[in-house]
């Protein structure tokens, strides 16, 4: 997690009342969910029961999309507006049940959902924590 | 919008109960917003008084980055899951709001904000009316 | 393409001996491909013989990714590096022409993958025609 | 590097000739550089001078979304297609290494541009090192 805490104690102004440690853990957590979201949607592709994980792959397209998304918005500090914060995170945490769910379902049969549905749910638990934290 | 709606047209699976006007004008708003704010806040920044646009720039950044999300999200139909639509299409609603306000409090100053802050308000008001038309 | 010109139109400053035709058609064939793709690769995975369409949805989602990314580098304009514009574009018209052929290989029998082709084909050549006026 | 490393391992069919331990070294870096690069471009708008550091901001934004695409990209292997690897991998790695001459440049004055330039340089030579590998 060096980097990301990193270039969070270098902002130059006032973080206000955010637990850094939280933030620094959902951003983590969220760059984490998304390339596991990426690459298990692709891993999906190849297996030969493809025709099963339909519902997995668009899943964690999604996933990817949204907990990328989520890392981008929560570095940065600059005219800080909870409301859009709340909204985003909110929707992270939606995506990673879901897909957690869905790639759990999956876990026992293939390795790479157990792995991606773990990081999912890490996600989701640090996008709840953060949202606990928020004004 | 003929890419958007024919994409939508040549969908080979039912599309369930989906108002298929709003979604596809949902669409075509969220990909017009997100390179109206890419765009937007490279201007900002090459304005002589960026110093005074920081918190427009930022909020401009977050708005590309949801208003693709959401784009994204609402051009796959495989595995629909109603929670994951609505906390995105309500994030980028928020977020456009937000964006459309401080673009449109520079307006009359700045053409790239004027232009900018309408492309948030037609998007802000699809999202909405998407939001309207979902169980 | 009223918003990507209109944008273009009301940059604050120079724009360099960049040919604005040929930049905002650029643009606007990256944004519509990269929706169309994202479309297409959610459609094939619809069908009931996505396992002959797995090289397909992987190149539709490589292809989503890179003309996003493009059409933000070219609606970026502060601080011009004409070495990264080449390159960004030169990557797109790779993936535009792989997409095309891959969707083209199918577009007789899947109408979104026929759609799709000419997107692609029409974003390769926007990205072709930039190029060849790029310093 | 435990997701990134798991998921490449997990991948269900042959990844090819490809030097996983590059590739990994190479996915990992380009992620840590998009969300460095996402922190960078926010702490620049807020320093005091920033009228000083648009081009490092614009420069920044680029960045991270080559990398966010290279990451994707690199994290299928369903259906590979050396062409578009080796122009994405070019393109984040001019990207870099453009980044890093820009953030170095501020590096004395701002720790949020001297972290980001070493996240360039490392992204910059993992790409370098993983094109080396490539056919």
């Amino acid at each position: 997690m060096t980097v990301v805490t990193d270039m969070l104690a270098t902002y130059p102004k006032d973080l206000g009342g955010v637990d850094r440690e939280k933030l620094a853990a959902c951003i983590q957590a969220c760059i984490e969910c998304a390339q596991s979201c990426s690459a298990c949607a692709d891993a999906c592709l190849s297996e030969d029961m493809v025709a099963e994980l339909t519902k997995c792959i668009r899943t964690n397209a999604d996933c990817a999309d949204i907990c990328d998304t989520t890392a981008r918005v929560l570095s940065r500090h600059t005219g800080y507006d909870a409301n859009v914060t709340r909204a985003i995170v909110q929707a992270c945490a939606t995506i990673c049940k879901a897909c957690g769910d869905e790639c759990g379902g999956h876990a026992e049969m293939h390795d790479h959902c157990r792995v991606c549905a773990e990081a999912c749910r890490r996600c989701e638990t640090a996008c709840n924590e953060l949202l606990a934290t928020l004004g």
